[in-house]
């Protein structure tokens, strides 16, 4: 063949089945209430992620001399959201293996809820950390049980041993009453048990519009990239069972920076999966 | 009150139930294939029409000789397909009624199913004509018997007089084959039966991308505006039960010409309904 | 009815005259040196408002709690400035009355002159605090005594108590040579005299271009949105007799994210004004 | 000096005074009923004339062989309309002069009412040609009878002897009632007296918003631009006492087809202009 | 693996080397002299066509019943152009085989000079049909003998037999003198021989920018998507050695119809392609 | 004249060759490898300087009181990068004369080793400070030495005596090995030695991208623009022999917000320039 691709995320390799770090794009795109479009964010994070580095800086680690490897995309059901989230479920239950850590990437912040019901399978304890602007601890929204702004209360009564909640700045009165929040990297790393694995829920709206204009519900107020960075730096080195990164819509954002900055916190996640593996 | 508000189409009022014209929004936006958005086009084209004249230079009309009522939208159910057809199938029903002509604003072309098996309940005989570039004719979509792509389909399931296609560039070849198409406004006359009442379905992407952009399905090579209103004119007189206009996914044109083009579609619409009325 | 309308603000009613937060679009758009587009600014914050929550944690109170009411926008005789200024500064007058507090919705900034002067007649001593980028002082612009440049020279030259400037960067260094700023939350709230009423004028290119390109005037280096939240708290409690809120010119940011950060600041000054109320 | 600038119209060089042809911007941006922008029309234009050829295959003539200066914009009293209106008029009557011939680039069409008046004063009679989608012919809009779409009314009141309008396909039924069309290039033909002068009035918006989408009020079913160029034809040879192109709101074509489309036209039309010098 | 990717164009295979169609990108994008971004068409294409269908009604053929291979992006050394048009020249003569029938996905239309020095080393005599806006016949450019603007002359010094240009509206005096025009798909057919082998040449730029922004130089007064077609279908069923789809800009065009544009046009040429072969 | 143009950076003349500070255009625009549409920057940098004001509160100086030219932008062989290399060198040589002072504005950062060769001649001995996102410290970049990654790796074989480099944020391991970084604006001022002079080369991506998403190569987690601010501060009354501000790529960002911000860097660096006059 003369020509090249560049479709994979980028240092990648196609999923063999091996150990290493595998990424999966979940495109699930129904419940937004205000605007969609996180069914592109995996294939945009993805072409994003060939203007980086494969080093970082931050953590001084390269996906060079890491295993890591790109699954593609899930096919979904369109309109099905009960065989999609049942899709999803079973997709993760076999990407979960000794020596292998997975990051899938949104689509929607409801696919949190079939993730954790297949890591919960294998790991029935872990710390949860949650990145995001909103609380999504309804109940219910709109009449749904199931839905983006419902996702952290149906991750809880899977149980979960322990939750942080970073960057969350918009909810009802009720919902911040039942946050868990982590203030600064300080407070979460105080927090964090070391010897219990964690799964980190990274909703990219955690970010500040002003950096993240691509996203399903811009919320103002958001954190800074670097600030973001210095909370993934804490989990540098801890078990990682595995991640999300969600609610990327990359459409909204003609200039492909929200794009990059999703591919350079996959870049950093990606590393602090490998970080954690003994 | 000191000021005022363009919410509702240009020269409507509130629905209060009289005789006239009806708009009622219907953003069912879950099962595109490609992007989505249909959900803010109601909304968009309301505040486009606010750029237009209330007289049709076509058709010899004035929106502010007639009486029409803006119903506002449904709210749906997010993320719930099945409770979302039946709310629109429900309300559509409740909207028709003798000297009432609803033209039902979407959202994505499945509504047509819906609105369509509301209006078959009163009138059992009807001819349907349809806008599109799509053919629409599939059984089903990626596994699924609802979608946008098999949504005639489903309505020539219900059973339908006859059946003229406008504007048809894309499909498989099965679908070409099943086609019953009306290659130019000549012909589209000469098959109407004008002694059977008519029902319109508008698919706003039978339009060239080249003015219509904001779709969630751009297809080249299709019809001029004008060209467009040499088919609507041919309408002129007819009794019209009903009418949708659908697809219109107003963010991708941030020139806003899409949704100003669709809100010169609904105003000539609006009238044909009029002047079927005895 | 079947359907809803997004158009007023959230969480408002219609305007039946009694006590409450009363919000007023006043879309006067002329005398813009640069580009122009503000008078799309209620319109398009009042959409935007409908992503939010009606809570705010930075404040811990919910519209929901409160009487708010949305009046709609003032229509201005197009091209006629004077004509402008006396409708806005009549319907202001109408606006204030015993237990109700106005947010003025621009429209460029210049409206704050005709709005002030309808406040000075019922209320002869004042304090303003000014969120701006600019300081707005020149004593004329282009030649013209009244235009968005020279908006706060004539204000101070109907007679305020005290001002305190925040944010500003840029002007002239005649106009440096003139500002009353306030450095930090600390500094206005020391400045500030409790026993007197509040007038709150914001700009809201105050913010920095990169979360709020959408203005007239963009002009790098201001606020973050975290950093004016900061400003505002210090005002909760404190009488606050109107205030305005101008310059979004939201078609110039088509991630819509300006308009979000607009309805925001908006949904905290409608709070000040009803924590204010004894 | 080193470098270059592209400030001029291509093939142009500053205005000395001497026989040829002659653009002046008049950037007047004041009474748009919806958005405005048409301030930048003159200087995007100009920017955009050099991605052209300055030869013409529709006219077989070329650029570099004709003197054609450009004489900048004139600088407005932003908001002021009287004066600025006054100074259009004065300074078009100075571009008037042996030998020489006028474009003026808009702005908004209102610049035509003080362009002809200047015009007046030295040709008592002239034939007006006049390209739009909108009748423009109101007696008074929004209450005012100074706006772009009283203009043609205003200036039939100055008295012309005949007015050919092209393109047009929005109005009341009143202007429709009022309007002189011509419906077709032989039609325009015909109807043109060769003995003379002639007078051209370009709305940019006549033009299709498929491929003019960067104006204020964008009317779905006009002319495509060839068939623009087929009217533009006729005027070969004629004696063109000057001409006017209006209406370009760049900001809302962010792929910048609508300032080559101008640029492109308004080379013709000087093309004309030098074409019927004898 | 679980996922899938769409990185290739819809339809076709990794090549292998055996017979069918070949796709390969030719990322160069260098000489433009007003905007680039033309190395970013080929990959835009490929995501555009998954929103198409693989029959053409057009062509009344199937991508689904031959034989399609896509073969990724060359790399090319940027800023390098002697080095990059060489790589270009050899991966074309590598592709060129019994049976096997390249498109090259350009990338600015420059590439069109090494791709024929490579067909000519294996079809001494072809004829050449050209879609363009521009002339292309300049001898040099701002001093520069290899250029988009001068692609055609050095094509013509190659030696070819017969040249048939279609869609051209832009060039010098002189180019237009020198110009072998198609006016209408009849006289193409009428020029051709079908016995002399064809080559492709074709600028997606000949299409009207109304429907095609996304191009380095938008020229207006273009053909319209179904004008093309017309041209297109003249070809079916003759001996095609080759083609090129060149000068696609995709991010200056924020629709996405600029791209599946092209890809549309990219699928009938590959079907055209296929139809010749005996 | 009738009318003005606004080409010319604010506040300055045409260059006439005498004692001041010279701006000119370096419109090279060839080596990215991500995306281009740096050689519009100069251009749009101009424009967007007259929504600024002349006076520098950060600095407390104004433009007014400086003699400030305008020399225009270079004209380059399109795709000839090594003559394009010389010709910047010649040019930038003639522009450093006793009390003249070039500011350079790109364009790609390549260009800063011919305007570094040119300066190396006057100036054997300066110090660098360098303003940029990435280390541009590689030896080579896909196989090529000369390009925008390969920039600082040339320079400093140029020879200089001490480098300082602010806002780095992405390279491989071994150009963070070599880097020569200074954390913050104090140790940038004790770092420097006030009796070399000093040459600033300004890569504009330094700046996070949330503010200036209008580059070739956005890199998330930039500084502010206020921390610039402070950076360049520490040069006032410096000897500073010269300057570059380069990597613009204005298209990218429609907000003109990236242009906005890079016309206010270049105020400031213009002021220091002045301000460093003995």
């Amino acid at each position: 063949m003369e020509g090249v691709f560049h479709n994979r995320y980028m240092s990648s390799r196609p999923d063999e089945g091996g150990p290493g770090i595998v990424l999966l794009g979940c495109p699930l795109d129904v419940t937004s209430s205000f605007r969609g479009g996180s069914k592109f964010g995996p294939e945009s994070l993805r072409r994003a992620s060939w203007t980086l580095e494969t080093y970082s800086p931050y953590l001084d680690l390269d996906l060079d001399e890491m295993a890591l490897f790109d699954a593609g995309d899930l096919e979904l059901p369109q309109g099905n959201l009960p065989a999609s989230l049942d899709r999803i479920e079973a997709s993760a239950a076999k990407m979960i293996a000794p020596g292998r850590k997975p990051l899938f990437l949104g689509g929607e912040h409801l696919v949190t809820y079939p993730l954790l019901k297949a890591v919960k399978r294998f790991f029935p304890l872990f710390q949860l950390v949650h990145f995001d602007a909103h609380c999504d601890l309804r109940d219910e929204y709109e009449g749904e049980k199931l839905s983006h702004a419902t996702v952290m209360k149906r991750v809880r009564e899977l149980g979960v041993s322990r939750m942080y909640q970073v960057g969350i700045r918009s909810g009802t009165r009720q919902e911040f009453a039942e946050l868990s929040p982590a203030h600064s990297p300080a407070a979460l790393a105080e927090g964090l048990d070391r010897d219990i694995p964690v799964y980190v829920s990274f909703d990219i709206d955690v970010l500040d519009p002003s950096v993240m204009p691509g996203v399903t519900t811009p919320e103002p107020g958001g954190l800074t990239f670097r600030e973001v960075m210095d909370y993934l730096c804490v989990l540098k080195g801890m078990e990682i069972i595995g991640a999300d990164l969600v609610e990327l819509a990359p459409d909204y954002d003609t200039t492909f920076v929200s794009s990059v900055c999703a591919a350079k916190v996959a870049r950093e996640i990606v590393m602090l999966l490998h970080s954690g593996i003994k």
